[in-house]
């Protein structure tokens, strides 16, 4: 089922038919306030109520031309000006390869540091995604480059699911990062990837355990915890009690529409709760990922559908 | 299965009476070098051979009457000549309901301090195993006790699937501590204990990070990795690797007759690798509760029975 969905997200030739039919379109609308900036500042606007803080990121992803990046760089430019005109503490998660990577790196690093700019002036953490393991090398150098370049408030994405990701989260620890942990949700082979279930958990578990000593040693680093893992995230809640840290040394991402019920309950247990809020008419790639990450939201996909 | 299996480890009734079955004979020798002391210091001179080093336990807990603590104490010190009289560098894990715990806390002190003091002789480390919950606390505080006193050379066993265990990790490592790590194998409650294989991994990866960054952050720390889990082995050994370990930084300590494929070729590749020898008549709960742990050894034990 994860395989076959994950090359459903790769397939051009579904990828230009699924999107048109109604029952796919609202089967989707489960994880995505809409299409439009509205739609999402004003979900923005209705977690703000309830102590969840936000996170936007507009999806699509591998432009293809400079002038589709440059329009994402004027989309979220005018997202962050939108915030802070409505008060809104809101961040932005981009991803490389909608700011023009596949086109040139040189460029690509450009509109990204005029991104944390602007996001600087906001007060807020610019976070950059992470993609499939062929942008791994070239996200974490763009990370270090851009750090080591005076900004100091981008944050970056890592995937637990990486066998390599012990070595980059003491690789970037030194840099003061923010740093947000997620499972990882590309197909990725065995050879670089763990694989099973229990192998991602317990080396998410060995890398949020890292973040959080480093933490605890007195080191300035920014954790987020990117998972609907309930169960973990409570783990580890243990863990950071354990070495003395407070509620707030890390926070808890989820997406928009994905156990909202437990995004609720930790917020009002005190735990800083951020909701990834995805939109955007480029929604199938992303879609299927998601669907892929929890067979259960297969079956949620599928209920939206029935009448 | 497992419940099944842990109730009979408990059950009285079948103590008595599944011991005397030839194929339940046949059937633990799989895991047991033999009932007496020679045939497992027999057994540890074959393992010097292959760079593998062994842990001697003999078998039996919860003594009800002083003599037989006593008697338990006779037999380690007479092992711990006997492995001095050979020059094998073997080390032992006690229980402490084998020592008197259930009858008296101080004679218990007395006899574990005299069998860390023989060891100190030989060099090694005094290991005391981990029970069930309603004796953690006393042997953490024993263990205490016997540190402060100047017991250097005492470790002890944490379990993975206890909730407590993140707290007690933190407590016991400034005391310079050797600690082995296993996941656990009483049947405890949710309240208390995870119960999910993935949980209890996930924490026994989060424990272990714990303790190797300790290691890395300068602290001496003994750390053994008490787990036929190899894969989480090999995850946690890229960790250690990244946070700029050496192989030897921790240990692997695995049961005789499981797994021993695995123990030669961690040991080949350079891992320090311990083999657990458990030994003696008294082994019926001990060997329910492994079966219990890894529903697989119940198909070997069948095979073993079976013409």
């Amino acid at each position: 089922m994860r395989t076959l969905l994950l090359w459903l997200a790769r397939s051009t030739w579904f990828r230009d038919r699924i999107p048109r039919l109604p029952f796919a379109r609202r089967a989707v609308r489960r994880f995505m306030p809409g299409e439009d900036m509205e739609a999402a500042l004003d979900a923005a606007a209705r977690f703000r109520s309830e102590q969840i803080g936000v996170l936007f990121t507009r999806l699509g992803e591998n432009v293809t031309r400079d002038e589709d990046a440059d329009a994402t760089l004027g989309h979220y430019v005018a997202l962050l000006d939108a915030c802070a005109a409505r008060g809104l503490r809101a961040e932005l998660s981009v991803k490389l390869t909608q700011l023009g990577l596949d086109l040139d790196e040189d460029r690509t690093f450009e509109r990204v540091a005029r991104l944390a700019d602007r996001s600087a002036r906001n007060a807020g953490v610019l976070w950059m995604d992470m993609e499939g393991s062929a942008y791994t090398d070239r996200t974490i150098s763009l990370y270090e480059r851009l750090v080591g370049a005076g900004h100091a408030n981008l944050g970056v994405c890592l995937q637990a699911y990486l066998r390599r990701t012990a070595v980059d989260v003491q690789r970037l620890l030194p840099l003061r990062p923010a740093i947000r942990l997620v499972k990882g949700a590309y197909d990725e082979p065995p050879s670089i990837a763990f694989r099973t279930k229990r192998a991602v958990d317990a080396n998410y578990a060995a890398l949020a355990m890292a973040m959080l000593e480093a933490c605890a040693a007195g080191q300035q680093v920014r954790i987020a915890l990117g998972t609907h893992d309930v169960e973990l995230v409570e783990q580890l809640a243990g863990h950071a009690t354990a070495l003395g840290l407070a509620r707030d040394a890390f926070e808890v991402n989820m997406l928009y529409g994905i156990r909202l019920d437990q995004q609720r309950r930790l917020a009002r247990e005190g735990y800083v709760v951020r909701d990834l809020l995805a939109y955007g008419p480029a929604w199938y790639a992303w879609y299927m990922r998601r669907l892929a990450e929890r067979p259960v939201n297969v079956v949620f996909a599928l209920r939206q559908v029935l009448p």
